[in-house]
């Protein structure tokens, strides 16, 4: 059989060119390229790389890695969970590859976590290649949905506690989940004193996406704050997230539900409650950019 | 005349392929190569880019670009500045960009900032090319030793507040700024009170290092604290640094001074007393690694 390849793929190096960050690439060489397909809405590559183990990626942008994913699913979950006294109806839009479910579900408080994803192959590969993230599917409370979030959200009244927007760069199939409509709609569909994050790039290469998007969000709900964690297969090294409340008392940038140093210790490899505080803590440039 | 190249620049993009970070590698987009030149102790390079303005490589490793330096200058310098209450003479091992100095004299108190760099070529391109860093040797305040950081140490006893060690990577010339004997001359050339901060990698690829170098410092200083700063064009966009104290009773994760919001904005692009706190916050797993 031939083996198998993909125009990002150069001399045994995976390379991230994309006009979202010129002039600047990550790269990551390879061991072998296990799937690429065209799925119905993007182009979905997996390979193993040589020390970050298996690397899934979407329309040529690194999605994860096995090596660092637990920064990003760790933070984009837990920043909106411990905002929350008890969140019990949990909704992740986007996150086929289940690693915000995995982090979800470690929140015994959670009565139901429920997954939509437009994408049907990212869960299907995700299932077969990242058995680290993918496990998430597989806790008795969870419930998929193969659906676009955004026509899934408008039939929603009240009905979640947080809700997680896992998903890929504004430039393609999340594009709207990045503008005002989008924020509205998840609002609508919050419970009150309810709280959402959402991924929102980094500070070093989208200050003015941030900045749209804290707009937005900042029209629609009371507490709009920006945090970042950082990973080194993201591009720039980190990505951040919008932590949003229904609740304008509310301080997102504070855990309102801490553990014991040993729960976390057993819980997190990233996350921990100085983590939460020191996340929101901005380089001068971004914080200026924001006020 | 022919146009420069070097080995590192392939199709247009400068690789920063490398033993000390497998598998990983940074490219920028070049525009033109300026300057090569074999010093007396390493490779020199210097290149614009398409996006990240001028590039300082020393050995095939990126030391700085013109757009996102602020972020190690300032916080090398300041974390150690602001973690001593009164800092008049100042030390800076390596910097020969002129980087660290111009963030010193930005600090009134100081009465005199050193520097001793082994390589007069890192200086004299600097001053050639990177004017918004080698600005810093224009200050009155400030004096230049070309001469090994090393043996300069070695005269020197209870003369310095605050010495900065802003070097290279331990696999080459910087090797022994990262070993006990040199941590030893440090303590011996501070006044009481004195405060040191040494680049010191990064969580994510060096954790083994970081661990000896805290080992090593804990054995000669009282306090000896790690803490980062995100960086898009180091290795895995960030850095972190070594802060420590001779008084066992400082904690150098605060400031002892600090500014007025006004003054911070007109000093600073990176740092700031909130951002100084947030970066000791380290993920779990590097945290748990340095108990």
């Amino acid at each position: 059989m031939a083996q198998l390849t993909h125009p990002t793929i150069k001399d045994g190096w995976f390379r991230e060119i994309n006009h979202m960050w010129p002039g600047q690439a990550m790269t990551l060489e390879v061991k072998q390229v296990l799937h690429h397909e065209k799925s119905k809405y993007q182009d979905v590559l997996i390979f193993e790389s040589t020390t970050y183990g298996m690397v899934l990626v979407l329309d040529n942008v690194i999605q994860c890695t096995e090596r660092d994913e637990f920064s990003y699913q760790e933070m984009i979950t837990n920043l909106a969970m411990f905002a929350h006294p008890n969140p019990k109806k949990v909704l992740v839009i986007g996150g086929g590859d289940g690693g915000v479910l995995r982090e979800v579900v470690k929140h015994e408080c959670v009565e139901e976590a429920t997954l939509v994803d437009i994408d049907e192959a990212v869960i299907r590969l995700s299932k077969k290649y990242l058995p680290g993230m993918s496990v998430g599917f597989q806790h008795p409370k969870v419930k998929v949905h193969v659906e676009d979030g955004f026509k899934f959200l408008h039939d929603r009244k009240g009905d979640f506690d947080v809700i997680i927007t896992d998903s890929s760069d504004p430039d393609g199939p999340a594009e709207s989940l990045f503008q005002t409509p989008y924020f509205k709609l998840l609002n609508d569909a919050l419970r009150d004193g309810g709280v959402i994050t959402t991924q929102c790039e980094n500070v070093w290469l989208h200050m003015h996406i941030i900045k749209e998007v804290r707009k937005s969000c900042q029209e629609i709900f009371p507490v709009a704050e920006y945090g970042y964690t950082t990973i080194p297969t993201y591009p720039g090294g980190q990505i951040g997230f919008m932590v949003c409340c229904k609740d304008g008392q509310r301080d997102v940038r504070k855990p309102l539900r801490t553990l014991s140093r040993q729960e976390e210790d057993e819980l997190f490899k990233y996350y921990s409650k100085e983590v939460h505080e020191a996340a929101f803590a901005l380089p001068k440039f971004a914080e200026k950019a924001l006020r």
